[in-house]
C-alpha cells in the first residue's frame, strides 16, 4: 500500500480543527478520492518556512510583489510531488490515480476554472462577516497574524468590517442572490438535478461545500438562515458531503 | 425531411448581414449540429412586435421594468416551439436533437452557465468602442432605435463611449488580460488543449467565437492586435468555426 499523502492545514480552536474553506476543498477530495492522507497542522505564521521546506511553490504575490505561500499543499510521497492551490491539487489527484473516483470529467477542468471564477465572485459579500468570524476560532499566533495581515490589506479593523443596519441588509440579500445563481446553474444541468454536474457529484460540488461548510462553521447563526435557501439545497450538499470530512483511520 | 427551423437574425450592412454576437452564436450552433434553418431578417425596432406575434417570452426587463424581447429566436415547425436567448436554443436544441453533433455534453449545461456568467464579466471593457462600432454598420432604422436606448441607459452619446489615451490604453490592456484568463480556461482543459473542452468543439467554443467573430467584423483595426493574442488561439478558433458561419442552400 503507498504511504499517505501528507495534507497541510491550518488549525482552529473548532472540534475538527479544519476550517479554511480551501482546505476543507482538499480534504473532501482526498476523501472523495479514497486516498489515504494525514494531516500536518500549520499556523499561519509558519506557513510559508515550511512551504520552503518542502519545496512548494508560492500560489499569488502579495501587494507588495513578494510571493505568497497558502495552503492547502499536499506532499505525495509516492511520486515526490509537492503541489499548493486546492484546485492544483484536485488536477493533480485525477491525473495522478486515474483509477479513483474522478474530481471531474475527462475535458471540463477548463469549464470548472471558469465556474471557479464565477463562483467567487459570487461570494465576497460574505467576506465582511466571515474574516472576522474566522479569527475568532484561530489560535493565538495565527490569530495575530489573520488580524495583522488583513488589517493592513483591508485598512480597517477587522471588527469594523461587519455590515450592520440597512447595508448589512443589502450586502446579505446581495450574497443570497449569488447562491441563487449557483442554484439556477444547478438547476440548468438536468431536471432534478442534485450537483453542479447534474445527478453526479465532482470537484464543483466539492469546491462549493468547502465554502459553505466553513459559513456553517464560523458563522452559525447566519446558517440558520443559509440553510433553508433553494429548498435546502446547501443543507443536502453538506450533507451528502458529510462522509468526506474526516480524517482516514 | 423536417422542415427548417425559423432563426430570427438583426441585419446590417455587411456582406453576410449577421453581426450580432448572440445571433451569431445560434447560427453557429445551427449549422454545427447540421440543423436546417432559414434566416428571417428583423430590425431592432420590430423585435418586440414580432417576438409577441409568434409567441416568443421576454429574456430580460428593461430598466423600467418593461419585458425586454431580444434575438435570437427561433421557432422550430417541427415541435411548435418557439425559443429565446442564445444559450436557451443551444440547451433546446441538445435536448430535442439527440442524434445531432451536442453542443455541451450529458451534465455540463451547468457548468456552462458558469462559464457564461464569467466569461460575460471579462468582455465588458470592450463596448465601449464595440457598441459604437456595431452601430455604423445598422441599417437606418435600426441605427436610430439602437442609439437612442443606448443612450438614454448610458448618459451618454455612444461617441463619448469610446475610451481614447491612457484610459483607452488601460480598458485595452484590460481587455486583453481577460481573454489571457480564457486562454488559462483553455489550457487547463488538457495538454495542447484547443478549446474550452480540451480537443472537442463546445458550445462554450461557439459563445466565444460569436463574441470574436463580431469584434473582427465591427472593430477591423482592433481585430489585427487581437488575432495575434495567446499564439492566435482566438483567430485559430474563428478558422475553425468558419464552415459554421453561412447559411445552408
Amino acid at each position: 500500500m503507498s504511504p499517505p499523502i501528507v495534507f497541510y492545514d491550518i488549525p482552529s480552536t473548532l472540534p475538527n480543527k479544519s476550517w479554511s474553506p480551501n482546505t476543507l476543498k482538499t480534504k473532501y477530495a482526498l476523501n472523495f478520492k479514497n486516498i489515504p492522507f494525514k494531516i500536518v497542522w500549520v499556523e499561519y505564521p509558519d506557513i510559508e518556512r515550511v512551504s520552503k521546506e518542502i519545496g512548494a511553490p508560492p500560489t499569488s504575490n502579495k501587494p507588495d510583489g513578494r510571493p505568497h505561500y497558502t495552503l492547502p499543499m499536499i506532499h505525495d510521497p509516492s511520486t515526490g510531488a509537492v503541489i499548493s492551490d486546492s484546485s492544483n491539487i484536485a488536477a493533480y489527484l485525477d491525473a495522478t490515480y486515474p483509477d479513483t473516483p474522478r474530481l471531474l470529467p475527462e475535458g471540463t477542468f477548463g469549464l470548472f476554472r471558469a465556474f471557479e471564477a464565477a463562483a467567487s465572485a459570487l461570494l465576497t459579500p460574505v467576506y465582511p462577516w466571515a474574516l472576522p468570524a474566522s479569527h475568532s476560532f484561530l489560535n493565538p499566533p495565527s490569530q495575530d497574524y489573520f488580524r495583522s495581515t488583513r488589517e493592513k490589506s483591508l485598512g480597517k479593523t477587522l471588527e469594523a468590517l461587519v455590515p450592520t443596519g440597512e447595508e448589512g441588509a443589502a450586502a446579505w440579500a446581495n450574497f443570497k442572490a449569488g447562491f441563487g445563481k449557483m442554484d439556477e446553474w444547478v438547476r440548468a444541468s438536468g431536471t432534478g438535478a442534485t450537483y453542479f454536474m447534474d445527478k453526479t457529484p465532482s470537484y464543483a460540488d466539492i469546491w462549493i461545500a468547502g465554502y459553505v461548510l466553513w459559513l456553517k462553521l464560523v458563522l452559525p447563526d447566519k446558517w440558520e438562515d443559509m440553510k433553508t435557501w433553494h429548498d435546502g439545497r446547501w443543507a443536502t450538499l453538506l450533507r451528502n458531503m458529510e462522509k468526506y470530512e474526516g480524517v482516514p483511520e
